[in-house]
């Protein structure tokens, strides 16, 4: 069966202004030359003191400012996020740590705080030294230009090669005060030079303990930036973090209920979204897919399923050429490492039914006929388009997960080989 | 520091003749119209019963011939092998069971030997019935062309969009007898459309016993063709098979000890051969790249760094591009899953150091300098060559592993990509 898969947006509306949506936060962007003209440093700063936390990258090679942020979210507490992009201090050693601390101390400095509750992150080049100099200029211009509207500014300043902005954000209701949620993020693909991944920014006004934001985080982050992958490698700077500031004025959520799975629900929509942005601006990109596992004994299994498809080479260059190639979707969920029944197995491309129960939907029991019985032209026009479903019904249990994804094109290679310092 | 690393081919001396150079071997290959016009059903006959064992893709989705195959070969013994191009009878249910065991019926009968000794692959489309009629005739056809100079016309068919036949035998002495082993194989990448992977057969006089054949297959394709990655996609199909005659006359090793190990050796230079033939033959493939890890720990940890950085698509975009991306081979090395100290690790491309313990070779602590402080031009000029090496030295213990892959090109979009049926 083909399930309805409405997106949970509960009492959830989007709205404008990212992340200085939510009450009490500014945010800017500047150039301070790491790049050579377009922004390439952020800024986002809580009036007040927010509750915060983090997910991180699990490669065991780390970034420099990876290290120093997992160090201050210890506390639980932050007052800003400093950003830089063109340089992602990883493979930097002792001078990288010792740049990502300067980056700290100096915004907390011109903004009055501890430099503990500075969160950094970087993202660029891999194996440079920061030009710390001009970032900790460009940290002192981009405080004094600190808005309530500087969302856009910030989400700038922090790309690297993705072609577009991204940022979302959602108000709701909870404990009878209106909150919101913001977001920006920048794109996945590890890019020319030795280009650094996902960073991704989270505000709200929503009153939250640390433990419960983590918790929130964690989860929403498994189902949304976890579920993306544009070409399986993860990068040494990978970071969501989130800060709450609590000026919404609700009771303080500190233990899980209703209105901590109101928050996940808000969390979800601004992660899923900012996820999905990620995708449709992969590399070399020209379609956006869907690959949603149901029938799943549990979510684990949907979840591996669904992401060892979405990143198969065979499965995402067959869907550049339009190609209905179900053996392959169907080869590359066998190689998982999750215990299924092929053989029940059914896999629709788009609303096509291409294969039921592990063989060709309509299989030609004969031989020498055609190879697919199925609607094979349906399946080309679902193909055809820019934003397609792939679904893998494993007809044994009751779970379901989806991994987002692109196309694998002539460009991906063409950016990822090209470049010339 | 950069090991030298001979391939340990002991005594064992490279000849011509493929599988019929081992004594009591006759194959042959024919066209049957599967495919247009090229042939497309090989047969691999021991005149004396032989020892057989095998090693099967460990897709949960396997194709009936896979099926078949591990059935007959519990007994440990076997007499032909049968192999078809063109369709690879997967998922296609009880029809492609009772499709194999035909194929194995009609080899039985016109051999003389019975349907369990005869062993069974498949490699091409997947998902459509195999033509059985015009399979059986082919294998009357191809019984009765047999010839003891017949391991090319057998290699020739079972290839699939290969651009070249794979074949290599190796002559040597065990226990004061003239022995010889030798294989043939058609390539990986699961390629349009449809088709399934790797096959190899691999045929020997030496006398032994099916466990230890098993013992010596597992070990040697451990080490050659588990470690080639060409899209990171396993198939339907895969399928290693050996038979041993026997009639080489030596004392029959039925236990390790010295006739073992000089056995796996000579296999060892087999497999890693056929391996890299495959290598080299990837979709879209330029250029043939080795990845080397030493200083590891364990050999384990040594393989599963090697396979994730030889399997990372932006790895294999640089390397198409002559791009020294260091970072990048240290970022996937990262993503590996072991534990390992990123800040002692070397990264050499070719001969040049490109990154010692974990920065550049010569990084630039002044920062706003050059990214590479190493030999940039001699890295490059390493990487514009045909045949590459990148080593990674962990700096921890005295193991090492190779695994052997190519560049990810247009041409690998191209053709996964533009398929129409």
């Amino acid at each position: 069966m083909l399930e309805s898969k409405h997106e949970a947006q509960g009492n959830w509306q989007s709205a404008p202004g990212g992340v200085t949506l939510p009450r009490g936060f500014k945010a800017s962007g500047v150039h301070c030359g790491i790049k050579k003209s377009r922004p390439d440093l952020a800024l986002i700063v809580s009036e007040k003191q927010a509750q915060a936390a983090g997910v991180f990258t699990s490669n065991l090679v780390k970034a420099a400012p990876v290290l120093v942020t997992m160090e201050h979210l210890k506390s639980g507490l932050a007052g800003a996020i400093v950003a830089n992009s063109g340089n992602a201090n990883a493979c930097t050693g002792d001078t990288g740590l010792r740049d990502a601390r300067i980056m700290a101390a100096e915004a907390a400095c011109v903004l009055g705080i501890s430099p503990q509750e500075v969160l950094v992150a970087s993202t660029g080049v891999i194996g440079k030294a920061l030009p710390i100099d001009n970032v900790s200029e460009g940290i002192r211009i981009a405080a004094s230009g600190l808005s309530p509207k500087g969302s856009s500014e910030a989400a700038q300043a922090i790309l690297t090669t993705d072609r577009t902005t991204k940022e979302v954000a959602v108000t709701g209701r909870i404990c009878d005060r209106n909150v919101s949620i913001g977001g920006i993020c920048k794109g996945s693909g590890m890019i020319h030079p030795n280009m650094a991944t996902m960073l991704g920014f989270i505000t709200t006004d929503v009153a939250i303990t640390h433990v419960m934001l983590k918790k929130a985080l964690v989860q929403s982050v498994d189902e949304s930036f976890n579920m993306i992958t544009v070409d399986g490698d993860t990068s040494t700077n990978d970071m969501v973090i989130a800060m709450a500031n609590g000026l919404a004025g609700n009771t303080v959520i500190d233990e899980e209920g209703s209105d901590f799975q109101e928050f996940c629900r808000g969390l979800r929509v601004v992660t899923a979204s900012l996820a999905k942005m990620i995708v449709k601006d992969g590399e070399g990109a020209t379609k956006f897919v869907e690959v949603r596992v149901v029938g799943a004994d549990t979510v684990d299994d949907a979840r591996c399923i669904a992401k060892t498809v979405a990143s198969s080479n065979l499965v995402k260059t067959a869907i550049f050429g339009a190609d209905p190639n179900w053996g392959r979707i169907l080869a590359a969920a066998g190689r998982a490492g999750v215990d299924f029944r092929p053989d029940l197995t059914d896999v629709y491309i788009g609303d096509v039914l291409v294969a039921r129960s592990g063989k060709a939907n309509g299989f030609d029991e004969a031989g020498a006929g055609k190879a697919n019985g199925f609607d094979e032209a349906g399946a080309r026009n679902a193909l055809a388009k820019t934003d397609i479903e792939i679904t893998i019904d494993l007809k044994s249990g009751s779970s379901a997960a989806s991994a987002w994804t692109c196309d694998l094109t002539y460009d991906y290679v063409k950016i990822n080989a090209s470049y010339t310092s």
